[in-house]
């Protein structure tokens, strides 16, 4: 396969959404065709299994059926999606992949690294992005951010996603260290701003052979 | 959990079916409670999720991606229904179970038996019955019984098919062979009633203490 695979990683409230959104229009000029997706990635199937997954109804989901699930899913996904795109030679920058799987499901709700990792290299056939920004924030900064947005007091539910979040991080963290080729960690608790400058430049640099 | 966890397994044309239901008014009588059943086992989600498998339309389910979504019904079957009757001391005859999934996508479609055995362990959190009563047949014996339903004529699919049967078969064989604690096997090529005979003999022995 030709295409530059790139996955963007981090907890909740890090800004990678925003990050892509705002990388695109410049990468485009670029002159390589850009796809940039996230799960389900716009497949049917995929759809069907997230809307069984998200259904409120179904209680009986627990998170090893999840996980299971969300695998399938990632599957259709990667081939219905991520790897026609890098077969013809695009770049594809996915919005989270098998490493949020394993930092939420592996360490945030403790089914343990070596199996989630094992589901994932299962379901992609082993194949991992050529790239992977981490975009890393503290706790407090990160759940700061997810407030203004939601803009209501600390309650209950906050103290378990700050505790969440901490599992998270420190799970990322640790994904990040067995595989320093792969990732770049990236400080997202800069202004906005200039996590897309550091962003960009970390993808023109590798792939493009140019600073910003 | 007191209750006891027989489960039924052979290639098709083997008459598991048929032989659980002759059997299933015998072991009423013996003042146990009998659950039979079989996936996806009346629980709505693994219904939705059996839905996705089935529909034809989803020609971009592959192997691995069908293993995944099976195996999450399962997992929703064994936690519904399995493990509250085992729990309340019931008996529970499931008509295919683990190994099922082994022969057919390990040996049949060539998964690989390492890689389905350790997602159904995953998904069962290694529950495994304390019987397994294997029906034994010859592809040739099988393959007529199979056609007599259908009544038409050899084609491509047969030959395909007895291809399919033969692998499941060997592969049976193979997880037979592994665990000589739980499994019994029985010549299913035999006339139905004895095979029907075969089986009661089995499992009143076994749990009842008595002879047919």
């Amino acid at each position: 396969m030709n295409g530059i695979f790139i996955s963007l990683e981090g907890p909740d409230g890090a800004g990678k959404t925003s990050v892509l959104e705002a990388m695109l229009p410049k990468l485009e000029k670029l002159n390589r065709e850009i796809v940039s997706t996230r799960e389900p990635g716009g497949n049917r199937v995929a759809e069907e299994i997230r809307q069984i997954i998200l259904n409120p109804e179904h209680k009986e989901i627990d998170a090893k059926t999840e996980l299971l699930l969300f695998v399938a899913a990632r599957r259709l996904h990667l081939q219905s999606k991520i790897i026609p795109a890098l077969e013809a030679g695009k770049m594809v920058i996915v919005d989270r992949f098998i490493d949020s799987s394993v930092a939420y499901q592996g360490f945030g709700r403790d089914l343990g690294v070596a199996a989630v990792s094992w589901l994932n290299q299962f379901a992609t056939d082993g194949l991992k992005p050529d790239l992977t920004l981490y975009f890393d924030i503290d706790t407090d900064v990160a759940l700061e951010r997810i407030r203004k947005y939601r803009s209501n007091e600390m309650n209950r539910l906050d103290l378990e996603q700050a505790e969440m979040h901490q599992k998270v991080r420190k799970g990322y963290l640790e994904i990040v260290k067995k595989e320093p080729d792969r990732f770049v960690t990236i400080d997202a608790s800069k202004p906005l701003e200039n996590v897309i400058t550091d962003s960009l430049a970390v993808i023109t640099d590798r792939f493009f052979g140019l600073s910003k």
